[in-house]
Order: C-alpha cells, then structure tokens, then sequence
C-alpha cells in the first residue's frame, strides 16, 4: 500500500518516544557533565525536518538557559569561509543520518572555534557522532519512508531533554509518563486527520501557522504535506503571517493552526477568528477538544505545552500522510526525493 | 494608475541609497562608539520585510564580527516572559514605522538584559528610536504603497554600513559610489521583468531561492509577489530547497533564482541546472549578463556580492509589480493589508 512505511513508521512513535523518555535522566547528566559552564548560548545546526525540531528547540533551550540560542547559516562556514567565535557555546547538530557533510562541516568549525559539540542522531557511528563531544543518540531504529516521522519527534523529545537538562522545561515524570499515550491515542484516532484531507481536497496550496513552542510544527506540517502530495504549503509563526503573507488567504483557502493551553494560545486564538473572517477554512489542531483535530480526544488535556508538541506534530504526520492517500500518491518515495540530502 | 506608489517609490531608491551611502562615515563612527566592547554577539529585531533585510544582516555582520548573529523569535520575551542574557549584545530592532508593539517590547527586553540597543527605522520620533540607544535614521522618506521597497533597500544598506563599521564589508569607497547607479541602471530597463511576469503569467505558486547573501532577497521576492499579487509564493535558501521542498518543482513550475559573483554562485548554478532538468521555468537574476534577468546590462558587473544584493532586490521588486499589472491588481494596496501591523 502507498505510504506503508511512512504509516508503519508513525505508528512505532509511542515505543520510540517511551524508550526516549525513559532514558533521560542518563542523557540529562551525560549533557550537563559535558557542557560548557557557564554557558555562553547555544548554536543548533540542522537542515530539513530536522531544523525544524531545532526550531521548536531553539524556544524551550532559549527559554530554559536564559541564553541566546540561534540557528546555524552553514554557508558562513561552508561557504564563506567566517570563523566564528563560539566559546562557552553548545553547538548542536541534528541529522537523521548524521551523514549530510554541510551539517558535520559546520559543527566541526563550531568546535574548532571552542564549542562542546552534540550530535542528534540516528546512527551512532555516522560522521556526525564521530565529530562531536556528547552523542545523543535517537535509536528510533532505521528510516525508510523519505518523508521523516519517528526522527523528528524523537529529535523534538531530543530537544525537550536538552532544555530540561540546561535549565528546565515545567514538565513532572508524570507528564513524561502520560506522553507515549497521548501520541497513541491520537494514531488510534485517524477520522480527523482524513477528515481534513477532504477539505483540503484538490487546493493548490495551504499555509500552516503556530506559535511559540508550535511553530517548529507548523514548518514540520508545511515540509510533510509538501513532501508528500506536492502542494505548495508554507508554514508561519502567527506574527509572520499577519505581516504581508495574510494577503494570500481568499475564502476557501485551506489554513492548518496549531496551538496548545499556554502562553500563545490566545494569539492563535485571535489568529484563527481573523483568518475565517476572511472566509478560510480553518482547521484547528489543539489540545482543546472542541477543535476539529483535537488531540486524542482529551488524552492531551492538561500535558504541558513543550510535550503537548508531540501528538500535535504527530497529527500533522496524519494529515499529510491521509491527504497523499486521498490524491493516490505514494507517500513513501516523492519524486526526486533522497533519504540523505548531501548539500555541502 | 494601480501600484503608482509602489512604482514611484522604487524609483526613489538611487537617491535614497546615495543619501544614505553618503552617511555611512558618520553613521559608522557613531555605531563602533557605542557598540559594546568586547563584542559578543548581534540580536536582530524584525518582521515582515524588515526581517527579510534582517537575514541579510545577519550573514554579513556574522562575516564581519566573527561573532554569533541571531534573529530575535519575540514571543520568547512577549509571550513566555524569558529572560535571555544580552551583556556584551548589540541588538539592532529593524521597522519601517518604528511602531510595531512586539519589536519595541523586545528591543527594550534585550537592552534591560544588558544589550546596547539600535533602532533602524524611517521614524527617528518613533516609540522604537525613543527606546533604543543609538538611532540609525533610514530618512527614505514617506511610503505609501503597503509593499515597502525604498524601506527594504535602506535596511539592506544599513546592515551593510553596520558590517563595515563592526569588521569589514570588503566593499571600496568607488563599490559604494557606483552602487546607486546600478539600482538605477536596473530601473531603467524593465523589460526583463515584465517578460519574467509573462512567464510566471497565472501560475498558482512560484518559488524564490538563494544563497548566502541573496537568500534574504529570495524571501524578500517571495513576500513581495505574495503582497502584490497573493501567488503562492514561497522563498528558501539553496540548501534548504533540496531538503524536501523541491518536491513542489514541477514541469513549468516557475523558479525566481538569484545569484551573483562570488562563494555561493556554483551551488547557486548547480540548482538551477537541477531544477531545470525537473522541467522548472527558471528565472535568475543574477549579475551575469547571460541571466534572463541581468541587473541591468552591465551595470552590476564587478560590483562585490554585498552590494549587488541592491540591484538584485530591486529586480525582485519590479517583477512583482510586473506581476500584479500583468495580473490587474493594484499592487499597492493589497486586500487585508495595512501598513503597520500591529502584532504584540
């Protein structure tokens, strides 16, 4: 069936992200034995999906270190030749394969200029690992689909681990615990996800948007629908698309939001009021169960936005996947796509 | 006339631009005076076009200082109330209007965590040069048009004087002087871009990418098409484009490629050969005069890649308002679009 890798490999979500969580004390002493005290600000290097797990991990690392965390422009390396100071600094690298040499150039230049270097990866033996100080290893097992689904939660649990580790994240081993089961439930829960699909049916494009700690999964929502079924999709923070994109949403525009109970829901809540009033079709991914892609039906009520951003994403893995099979494409193998991207 | 001020204010940007160049001694005595010393790193503050200029910014004032360049994700400050350490920061706030609540609020957020605030503004009465330490006045006049343009340049300038003043742009006195009469040389011969209209003509969406120093002006291209003429339009880095969203590249699928002389032409050339084999309508804009959209005739020729970013952005201009005459619309005002954007 077209996209049974991609669909086997969400389902194994739960079990990947439980095996992850149950190792994070280990990974957390690991991390703080290694980094850099004090801590001058992070550096995170990652391209594709993975940038956008960065994404989400550029606000909880931002928030919990109380350190200015950026994301990498390899080419300054790469291509510009820069040398960059990057003493006191956590340069961390995130990459599926470890294998895409733009990504290991860049964290080594950042080393070389003084930074404890991390690696995120699946392959513990990839360059990427061999380079850095501290490997972070995902062992969500191998990746076929091309489009990336246990990778990028398991990177974003990553990143959660990392800010809980350098400063904290709100969340309790209770809400640790309850997470592998608010994923699962929203893959037991597949009607609204195909649901959405029908919506969006034949559109030529749609744009996602979040905020704050979801805006990594807007970009992510906008890279899976993207991969799979072509369509142009582009992903926003709230604040961005007001700022001139807004322009592009006519009545009947497909618009995918993302939001969780936190500090940026009431933002998307205004958002979501002033895109219908243009006539969108606005479909709502949220842990609010009167959303039309709620989360699990209430098995994410009261989880901690920076975990509330794992069955969302996982949401966002189903629309794209439902809305592939519903155009009869293979989600698995995009045209002229690769599992590892070798940019330099 | 439809997108009558849109037009005339791009043709005010040699002028504007040689005012400005005029002024960069002066202005880059006052910034080295004030900048922190030793240097730690740059925050940049942005949204909208202003961002666009501030990615710019960040690659060559990364170059320049060799130290860690960031965009501000202001929710961080408005929305979850972190506090992030700026001692040893220069946060430079970039807005047309200096009016936008959010840029403010995080430009004062920085300074009172120890940053030495820039404002780079049009309005040097506006709340964000009232709070900022030192005010970078754009002086480029009233706009009108919702689309900025003589805006946009002006900051492209701006961060081109910051670089030089904090480390070295690599630009000779005579680059600066003959760089208005590139822009104009590019204003002066229009055909290129309504002929690049022609081929974009009813296309539902288009893609804009560069690299390096001209990544900012593929994203500036792409909100300019969006607010002019509302295609789906969306801007990525080379890199990025490979990284999944080259999925979209289909046959005839139109391509806005911009490039010029220097580290990131061959990779710039490599993906236009790549997207040409997918069957895309490649448009470049690029300093070689073979371009479809050469900047104008030779006028750019050995101009260094800092500042052919000027004439490449205004070319970005011109095909969409090219784009929007072409299509009937009025590019400037856009429906659902004000010229401040009030986000908090």
């Amino acid at each position: 069936m077209a996209g049974a890798w991609m669909g086997a490999e969400m389902a194994e979500q739960p079990a990947v992200l439980g095996a992850f969580a149950a190792r994070r004390s280990e990974l957390g002493e690991r991390l703080r034995a290694a980094a850099p005290d004090p801590l001058h600000g992070v550096l995170l290097i990652a391209r594709g999906s993975s940038d956008n797990a960065a994404v989400y991990g550029r606000y909880v690392l931002e928030i919990a270190t109380g350190r200015p965390v950026g994301l990498a422009a390899p080419s300054i390396q790469t291509l510009y030749g820069a040398r960059v100071d990057y003493h006191g600094y956590l340069a961390i690298a995130v990459s599926q394969s470890g294998e895409t040499p733009e990504i290991v150039t860049v964290l080594e230049s950042a080393m070389r200029s003084g930074a404890v270097g991390v690696a995120v990866t699946n392959d513990a033996a990839s360059p990427l690992a061999v380079a850095a100080d501290v490997v972070l290893a995902l062992e969500a097992g191998d990746e076929r689909a091309v489009p990336a689904t246990k990778t990028v939660t398991a990177q974003l649990a990553a990143f959660a681990v990392l800010a809980e580790a350098l400063g904290g994240l709100g969340c309790s081993a209770a809400d640790w615990d309850r997470m592998p089961a608010a994923v699962q439930a929203v893959l037991d829960d597949p009607d609204p996800a195909a649901a959405a699909a029908e919506v969006i049916g034949a559109a030529p494009g749609i744009i996602t948007v979040g905020r704050g700690l979801l805006y990594g999964t807007a970009l992510e929502a906008a890279l899976k629908l993207k991969e799979t079924t072509s369509i142009l999709a582009e992903g926003y923070s709230a604040a961005d698309l007001r700022h001139g994109p807004i322009a592009v949403v006519e009545r009947d525009f497909p618009v995918l939001a993302f939001s969780a109970a936190g500090p940026a829901a009431a933002d998307m809540h205004a958002l979501c009021a002033e895109l219908e009033a243009r006539g969108a079709d606005v479909l709502r991914v949220s842990d609010d169960p009167a959303a039309a892609l709620s989360l699990g039906g209430g098995a994410s009520d009261g989880l901690p936005e920076p975990l509330a951003v794992l069955p969302a994403t996982v949401r966002a893995q189903q629309v794209a996947l439902a809305l592939a099979r519903l155009r009869g494409l293979d989600a698995d193998a995009p045209p002229g796509l690769t599992k590892v991207t070798p940019t330099t």
